[in-house]
């Protein structure tokens, strides 16, 4: 019996991995769960999962789930509740499912204990790459991708030499703007922005798939999970998300990972590897799909992926500034404050004006992930 | 330093084995080459592979090719010299690229001697499954496919447990005849089914490949090389045939092998295997190729599929019954001695015919065989 902690809980990873471990009762227990505020949604969640740690980053959202009815179960809350219960409490899998910036500092704790960790929080590899690399050599820590890409490339290299790669190749669906043009991109609202084709994920990697920023930041991640070169890092468009991704071997074979596009297949894979479990989730059929599709991207209007393998040769702490620009001009755009097209252009400018720093420790990364929000944040 | 036998050195497989070995000469070394009579090929090929054997099924080909300047290299002729090869030379790998069921008894002798076989002559497994499913078990012999599909299931299965596998599913490309009706079929003539759209093969596989019964045979080779029942084998039409096959397993998560319709690839792998070896071979881009398209086959269009799934089922000699009927009906066709839509009708007038031995022994089979085209070739 695996012990499970979810970081994240609330969030569309988090609620798809309790559906993942409700129908695997035999092989693993929650023991915590994190959310930032939604206590409603934890309350549900505890009384049926019964961890012994709960977390909450709102406290007064966390006195008030106090005051409820909740058994044995323990809440902690603030930053240091989820580092006290990364780092200090019994689990064996530490599910990262927290979005943004904010799921770095309890990553890096499960690291440091050697557990593994299902990652779906790319911006944690993104800003410290380098740092979480290391810290996992060394502890013995072990890394299973959760972003469905990253899962299918993890995929596609069991069995296989990490020496015979010769290119990884993302796909994109192209998000909800794949047919509208440069032009079109400024005047998109935030309604359009949030209709995704193929997925239903949260809000910010919603818009991050439209302006394929989420691309870019897979590219970043890809870089340090695989250990592969930003030029052997390719990037197609395949509008119907079937194949998840692939990878093409220095003799010539190009081997994919496929399916339907649900979260709940790569969660379950980063929590039984190397094993797979049966499941009943329905098929995949090619020939009801019948068609799949794939072009290249136009840089030029997904200038957001153009910045991420930009800020991949910049290396330091400019992936970092790259991702603090881009959540704050997320939320900015998702409140309405700026049109879609500034996004790319207030991560531009953020990299104009932020000093990049080489081979940052955790304290440069936080300092210069609080200097760029405040950077943005000031923008008009 | 590897050295390899090509049985079949003058075929489209042995040719191709030839084009990957001539790259690799700091890896293998040719031991050996077999034809049945295309000498003039073999002259040459000796005079640069410069094997220590070479055997000619014909006598007098094999001795008018010993009136030549072959240097120290000695010929050996018939049945007798081919089984002397396999069964005395020294040789690290066995590529079986002969076609058809003169393939079987050579192949055996290298499985007896543990050897590795790069199996692109699939009728052995089709004849002959059980029997050399045991022996490879027994004397520790090791099957590489190097048919494109078969290749592609073992490179998706590299790393993954065999009972994870739900279902294997083989692309097909619907070989000439895809917009074809049954009532067009009856009229075809030899140079239409001669013109493969994707693959340029020998004249028994193309028309195999045109009535599907290379398919059939694809089925039951992939049951015996990945012990996989016929209902979880699924055939897909995919007319690009840029995916080679694929594996679905029971969590869901399908994996494919792709690339560009060229055997190199899957000969060198099955000669290298575990390792993959760089290679100038033209990359496969999916934004070139644009579109890959699936949809099930017409089971009453094709017949020879379905009769391929009845002898599974049937087992014992039912296989090898089919085989030499489609050899004999292919033969009778590519003479023009009878009209496509006769192939299938061939085959099950011989499955009606002969007796159903089951666990047969080899020399069951090669009663069988015998017995078979004898039948068939008496018909009108």
């Amino acid at each position: 019996m695996k012990k499970v902690l979810i970081l994240g809980s609330s969030g569309s990873i988090g609620v798809n991995a309790l559906n993942v471990l409700r129908k695997l009762p035999e092989q693993f227990e929650v023991t915590a769960l994190t959310v930032n505020s939604q206590i409603n949604l934890l309350e549900k969640q505890i009384k049926e999962f019964q961890p012994k740690f709960a977390v909450v980053n709102d406290e007064s959202a966390a006195s008030d789930l106090r005051k409820r009815s909740i058994g044995n179960c323990k809440i902690l809350s603030g930053e240091e509740g989820l580092l006290h219960a990364a780092a200090e409490t019994e689990y064996d899998i530490l599910v990262g499912a927290m979005v943004g910036f904010a799921g770095l500092a309890p990553t890096i704790e499960a690291v440091k204990r050697g557990k593994r960790v299902a990652l779906a929080n790319k911006e944690t590899l993104v800003v410290a790459g380098q740092l979480i690399t290391d810290l996992t050599k060394k502890h013995g820590a072990e890394i299973i991708p959760v972003d469905s890409e990253h899962s299918a490339i993890f995929q596609c290299l069991t069995g296989e030499n990490k020496n015979s790669i010769k290119k990884i190749i993302l796909t994109a669906s192209g998000g909800p703007f794949l047919n509208k043009n440069m032009e079109d991109l400024k005047s998109v609202t935030v309604k359009e922005a949030l209709n995704h084709p193929n997925w239903k994920m949260g809000n910010k990697i919603t818009i991050d798939s439209a302006s394929m920023m989420n691309k870019g930041l897979e590219v970043i991640e890809a870089h340090w999970l695989f250990g592969i070169e930003k030029e052997n890092i390719e990037v197609i468009i395949h509008p119907q998300s079937i194949i998840h991704s692939m990878v093409e071997f220095v003799d010539g074979s190009i081997k994919a990972q496929l399916g339907l596009p649900d979260m709940k297949l790569p969660i379950q894979y980063a929590l039984t590897y190397p094993e797979r479990i049966q499941v009943d989730f329905p098929p995949t059929s090619l020939t009801k799909i019948g068609t799949l599709t794939f072009f290249e991207p136009d840089f030029d209007k997904y200038e957001c992926l153009r910045l991420a393998y930009r800020v991949l040769t910049e290396g330091g702490t400019a992936p970092c500034v790259l991702n603090a620009a881009n959540e704050v001009a997320v939320e900015k755009f998702l409140k309405g404050k700026i049109n879609f097209s500034a996004i790319p252009k207030y991560i531009s400018m953020a990299l104009e004006k932020m000093e990049n720093h080489i081979s940052p420790d955790l304290n440069a990364i936080f300092e210069c992930d609080k200097e760029t929000r405040k950077f943005v944040k000031s923008l008009a």
